[in-house]
């Protein structure tokens, strides 16, 4: 890694923190200038424009998203447990909070390119996820009719109610409750 | 409804509707008045401060859900049917956009009076599909060994997904999907 992209990473990873409380409309290159104590006039030169910075910050989360969550599992045997694999890795990326989950609640009104970069990186998740689902039918690991696609939709159910349940009620039990709906939803498919 | 009433449910509709797009915390007063054709001064003295304003957005969307969701399914015979009345509702309450879905995302960073205003209406809403789920068991319409918080959580996934897909994804599917994944969870505890 160049040491303009460790930069680059650094910025993002506290714009990303800072989007979470101030929203991603919220942010402004001031602020984020502010908290990493870099001049305002540096980060202009980095991102030219609050909209350039937003749709970074949205990019290093999908980048984030693909090296822990999807590369790895792609590493699973194909089926059911790689299936599995890109499941535990989401529920493992979405302990602390998904970004995304805050993302489409912030942006789903706000027509933009923010918004579509957004709506693009779950709509690869999604396929993502319903491709897996396809492959374990392919293999025989899930039944022949299986719907992939309503699967992967239950599925993102599920880490939202987690996501909810874990972060607004504080309620610990929501990791349990998530667990125990993945894997009625997959034992009703086996 | 005395007269008061009535100026006050408009604007906190109006202010709802904003809130959709500036999120909670953008909402202000000033902007609130401008929307409205008020006086700024009239606003202030209707809700003090604009975190009163916050709290009584909330409690608006929270009396219209009471209302439109949850008071007419109590009318409906216990047991399934007035679990499958509330799904509905509910359904039709998330058609357009549900603000709460919203609001949980937007505020689940920031602690405070209008973040523990969504928590505890979600907890309710929570308690209450826990409870007619609880009376379908008693009823023997649902199996003896159904976990009504554990439905509670699952039904909830699913109308999260069905809000996500059918608002930032656009995918007209996302209600048959939502409509699958409910049938399919209620036919598991049957």
């Amino acid at each position: 890694m160049k040491k303009g992209d460790a930069t680059r990473t650094t910025i993002l990873d506290r714009a990303t923190t800072l989007a979470r409380t101030v929203g991603l409309e919220g942010l402004t290159i001031g602020q984020l200038a502010t908290a990493l104590e870099l001049s305002k006039s540096g980060l202009f030169a980095h991102f030219g424009s609050k909209e350039a910075l937003q749709i970074a910050v949205i990019e290093h989360a999908r980048d984030r998203f693909v090296s822990e969550v999807i590369a790895p599992a792609l590493k699973v045997s194909r089926g059911t447990p790689r299936l599995r694999a890109l499941v535990d890795r989401w529920m493992k990326w979405g302990e602390d909070a998904c970004v995304f989950v805050q993302l489409s609640a912030e942006l789903d009104d706000r027509p933009g390119p923010a918004r579509d970069a957004v709506a693009a990186t779950i709509r690869d998740w999604m396929d993502a996820l319903a491709t897996a689902a396809k492959i374990a039918v392919d293999e025989g690991h899930l039944r022949a009719d299986t719907d992939p696609k309503q699967l992967a939709f239950e599925l993102y159910g599920v880490m939202l109610a987690y996501h909810t349940v874990g972060r607004l009620l504080g309620d610990p039990k929501g990791a349990a409750r998530a667990r125990r709906a993945i894997d009625a939803l997959l034992a009703r498919a086996a």
